[in-house]
């Protein structure tokens, strides 16, 4: 895999494959609880520090950290200011993210009010619905565009990330719009696999996939109790 | 690792550590895959045709089942009916999961109906939230308790499992309430992480994690076209 230095930080290193998504996943938590640190005053952290809200082991924190380069020091730990701004750029939320949302049932207008994505710099920036009493109507100061105009107006809203909670049925058709409107990233929370060009990356959030997960773990650790008895 | 089969199937071996999150939530996948071809009336499904519909490689496929035990035939491919029934029993998909849901905001009534969570056995069973006008309502056929009542109400009503969807700041005053009701995992949608008992299980669902994962992909994306132009 080939390597090359970055300009701005000697340390950080640009792997050109990309990371799993379980390390992106990790290293989101990490810089949340940087973050956090930073606002309690806070210069330098321990790997064990960054991973113990998380019940993430300090080893697992340096594994993940060195998949994108080498900023720490040995018994000094790391500058939180530094590896904040690091792993924002690595991670591209050191910029702003106009984001679509399309489809505006109980699961969209969660979305709307949900204070994790303003938190981060992920900003709404238009809406689309196909339901006549919801079209020209006002959501959080924007207004409700019908989900044909998907291809013209995407554009005009410089809008590059869109969530698509649209039922199951209609999904890849709306992707397809999306598509046609320069999309370039969908957050997919229809219980449906969706086929787009490969420029187009897709992030499926598949809550009964989460939850089957979930039923897993605790049927594991029942038979575990049971052993142990 | 210990290994030992299990009864009622020569093949399937028991894994004691549990499998990684990614490993169940693909495994999921394939039996949605397993079910769809099932329903068309086929018999025998190949690794290829298992991972097509969501771009996952045969190789990753038969990696994934292996970590559970042997199933398939070298130019057969595997038995839809016996794959099915051994893969719902791993993922404890073969039996009911009755669900409380706590929080009916935006997000806790688009789960309510969230077709996804019936389709497979997991079946809402109590609903709890702590907004006087909405105790004593019925939704869906079920009654609106108030969340104080969760230690005393969730034996009742037989619940194992629980999908919080309460604001942050009250998330772990809530945990506490159905861990001290007997909840032995909860589906987290509060972005914070919880404190809780080592048998208590937590599968957080944090979704601008998921969208800075999908930001991060774009970005990798965007590096690569303008490398290559």
């Amino acid at each position: 895999m080939e390597r090359r230095p970055v300009s701005g930080s000697r340390n950080e290193r640009l792997n050109e494959k990309p990371a799993p998504k379980a390390v992106v996943g990790r290293v989101s938590l990490y810089l949340r609880q940087l973050e956090a640190l930073q606002l309690e005053g806070l210069n330098k952290v321990s790997s064990r520090q960054l991973g113990e809200p998380f019940g993430i082991k300090n080893a697992q924190v340096r594994k993940d950290l060195a998949f994108f380069g080498q900023f720490g020091h040995p018994g000094v730990g790391y500058n939180i200011d530094d590896l904040i701004s690091v792993l924002r750029r690595i991670l591209g939320v050191d910029k702003d993210w106009p984001l679509a949302l399309v489809g505006l049932g109980n699961l969209g207008r969660a979305l709307l009010r949900y204070r994790g994505f303003r938190s981060r710099r992920f900003r709404i920036v238009a809406l689309f619905d196909n339901d006549p009493r919801k079209i020209g109507q006002f959501y959080e100061g924007m207004c409700v565009e019908p989900i044909d105009a998907l291809p013209q107006s995407l554009s005009r809203h410089k809008a590059i990330l869109a969530l698509l909670c649209v039922p199951a049925d209609s999904a890849q058709k709306v992707a397809d719009q999306m598509v046609a409107g320069g999309i370039q990233g969908i957050l997919n929370f229809a219980p449906v696999p969706l086929a787009v060009p490969q420029h187009v990356n897709v992030v499926a959030v598949d809550l009964s996939i989460q939850l089957e997960n979930l039923a897993y773990k605790v049927q594991k650790t029942q038979d575990e109790i049971s052993r142990a008895s």
